[in-house]
């Protein structure tokens, strides 16, 4: 009855007491609750958002659900990054080495790609022989020998958030502004971080397309943040087209190394440094994030990061040399070159859609649990804004059968709008959010 | 897949094809879609409606859910009434008997109570040996013989509505239009009606408190059944205050056949006379409601319409001696009376509270499935604008316990609202409503 009165009262938008939302959430999470009445439910908070008590108490109950890390007894002040997820996004498999190098640690507990997306796991996966399924314990201690660990969710750590992901994704509940703010907070608080970068996407391929929505996920989540004590800054970045060329997990890890190399795509690299430079001055190793982004170019440049992303995979079971031969990932066997069909401004790359094709090659999963194919994918070299001549090459597919590739060249090209005029386009990297507020995003130095 | 696509379009305000409407209703009547994701459709169906198409494709498959009667063999035009539900209604207990008595045949397939609302199958099964739950073989024959039936909703009768009905109460998507009305005129269709009388309640006792909803409910339905080709005419009439005085199923039966004795609440009998004027109407068999009134008066004064519910009563397994002696019926041991605690007017009566009252008493059930006591219940003698004095008898409680009658009594005094000056009061019967439009309801004749 309590359930029905609670669902009933966020539907005609009043405000649950936080007894009512440990209720609500604990009966679920002990099983008590029906999924039918917690999808009901969060339909309702999707329609009518939730009050900050009822936020604090949801983040509450879902951090208490499971394990709460103490890494305090580590030496440092321990920073991951989080991203929002995007296409094309392996900006974790770059920083996470070079923040580390420069002596930050940096626990990092990566997603699977779902949807559109993809997901840093998956991407590491493709490199044979790494293992993300660490135990909180090994997790500790590869953290404390290299400064940097990268693993998958554990079952430990908010299992409550797992079993509402899981629900919300099937119920089209995923796009709430304080779901997705709880779900990625609880996961962050229990995990021990001492701080923590935002990477918010918006555009097309992000889950929250609009600048105004990005930025509410962006204060909500440094809220969270200053009720646990641990300082959160955020940077909204471009989704309207995928990070980098590469979509598709070796694809990506072979771009990730390019780039660990001193190279890579500019979009990658500049998100990379700023992202960078964020976790270095919460890490308290730079005095501010022009010399943090000094120090952190010097470190790709000079194979710094590239050695401390050896020293992970080497300890996390995985071949390191991908890092010098990236040969020895799994390649498609098939590949198709995409052409424009006429002259003009690349004026819209339907990211989104970039994001299903992967999938649809195989790249991703449709539904949970599915097996994925870590050779296939697709590569986009141009960027919203570029000006092409009819024939040039916009991109690259690569599959397992020749039917499979022209599905997804033709569908590409679709996805790749060019017009005779230049459009507008999002700045790669738009805002700056912090407690102290929002600020329009300045290169620092 | 699908479901996913159609819960995300109904939850961004986006219109289903028919296609999609029907696949995502006939999979979860096959059990191939889970509750969970049924329950938050229904919750953004709550919040974005269903467009025309939408509802006209959902009320297709939930009359195509199970078995549709085809009554047209038997002689007459079929018409029933159906109320939106309300507290001391006991309308039908009269007027099958009454219409049936004049010659049109009413085919009634009746509900339980649930929530704070009674039902008409809880009241029957007080009369000692009544039987609700009859075949569609029986309830043709005895539509044949007696000219009216009244029976309990049957498995075969549109079971998806029934699967639907459930969930929706236990995830506080009851309250919505189109699902209110998808859910009645299914089954109205399904059970082969001809025509059909609708009783709108609105006013604090009814689902859709709000007079402009509950026109919007009639109109809705009204479409509906225009497209099947049956004629819906609705009264909008008051449950700001209980119909008649008795609340509790043996005390309504009892009511109910002071009414079909020509005595009765004044209120009672007017909404029942009303309603029959416009079945008798719709059933050719009175050209006109002024005149169709006059019959139904008359048969109310004569006996006919108690010597039909005796006939009723005998086929359907019940005593008829209830009809002559209402002390056969069962009785609570104790009663309390209720003293207006100052002078002045009635000006509010909590009627959803009055409704709970009687089901915290025993006379209705707080979970599907739960027995019922059908000898508690209460009498309210006084209406909204009566003007009494410090003392006087507000109303009687009749309970198992003198513990459970003094809860009662004090909780009921608390819901019945005495000021020095009276308020304002819903018109008994406020609207009258056609597929021509809506009026204000004015006596006929």
């Amino acid at each position: 009855m309590i359930a029905y009165q609670s669902i009933q009262r966020k539907r005609d938008g009043g405000v649950l007491t936080p007894e009512e939302v440990t209720e609500l959430f604990t009966s679920y999470a002990e099983g008590r609750l029906p999924d039918y009445q917690m999808s009901a439910f969060l339909m309702a908070v999707y329609f009518q958002g939730l009050a900050p008590t009822e936020l604090a108490t949801l983040v509450d109950v879902m951090v208490r659900s499971g394990e709460v890390l103490d890494l305090s007894d580590l030496p440092g002040i321990k920073v991951d990054k989080h991203s929002t997820g995007g296409v094309g996004d392996k900006v974790s498999l770059v920083l996470a080495p070079l923040v580390a190098a420069l002596g930050v640690p940096v626990p990092m507990m990566c997603g699977r790609g779902l949807g559109h997306t993809g997901g840093t796991v998956d991407k590491l996966e493709a490199i044979p022989g790494f293992r993300t399924d660490l135990s909180l314990t090994e997790f500790r201690s590869l953290l404390e020998r290299n400064g940097a660990v990268l693993m998958s969710q554990t079952e430990e750590i908010a299992p409550l958030d797992r079993r509402l992901y899981a629900l919300r994704d099937v119920t089209a509940t995923v796009e709430s502004i304080p779901l997705i703010a709880s779900s990625i907070m609880s996961k962050k608080v229990a995990e021990g971080v001492d701080a923590l970068v935002l990477d918010i996407k918006v555009g097309g391929g992000a889950f929250i397309p609009e600048l105004d929505r990005g930025l509410e996920l962006a204060r909500t989540m440094i809220g969270i943040g200053e009720a646990y004590g641990r300082e959160v800054v955020a940077l909204v970045t471009a989704m309207d087209r995928p990070l980098g060329y590469a979509v598709g997990n070796a694809l990506e890890v072979e771009e990730a190394v390019f780039t660990l190399q001193g190279e890579g795509p500019a979009d990658l690299r500049e998100v990379t440094l700023a992202l960078a430079a964020e976790m270095l001055v919460l890490g308290g190793v730079a005095r501010d994030r022009a010399e943090a982004r000094v120090a952190a170019a010097a470190a790709l440049g000079d194979g710094r990061a590239l050695e401390k992303m050896r020293a992970i995979i080497e300890a996390q079971g995985g071949n390191p040399a991908v890092l010098d031969d990236p040969a020895i990932l799994p390649h498609a066997p098939v590949w198709h070159v995409v052409e424009a069909g006429r002259s003009g401004y690349i004026t819209r790359i339907d990211t989104r859609r970039v994001g299903e094709i992967a999938v649809e090659l195989g790249a991703g999963r449709a539904v949970l649990g599915a097996a994925i194919d870590h050779a296939v994918g697709l590569q986009i070299t141009v960027k919203p804004g570029d000006e092409v001549v009819a024939g040039d090459a916009l991109a690259t597919v690569y599959a397992r059968t020749k039917g499979a590739a022209l599905r997804a060249a033709a569908a590409l090209s679709d996805a790749i709008a060019i017009e005779a005029e230049p459009g507008p386009v999002f700045p790669l990297i738009g805002r700056r959010v912090t407690s102290a507020g929002v600020e329009v995003y300045h290169h620092p130095g």
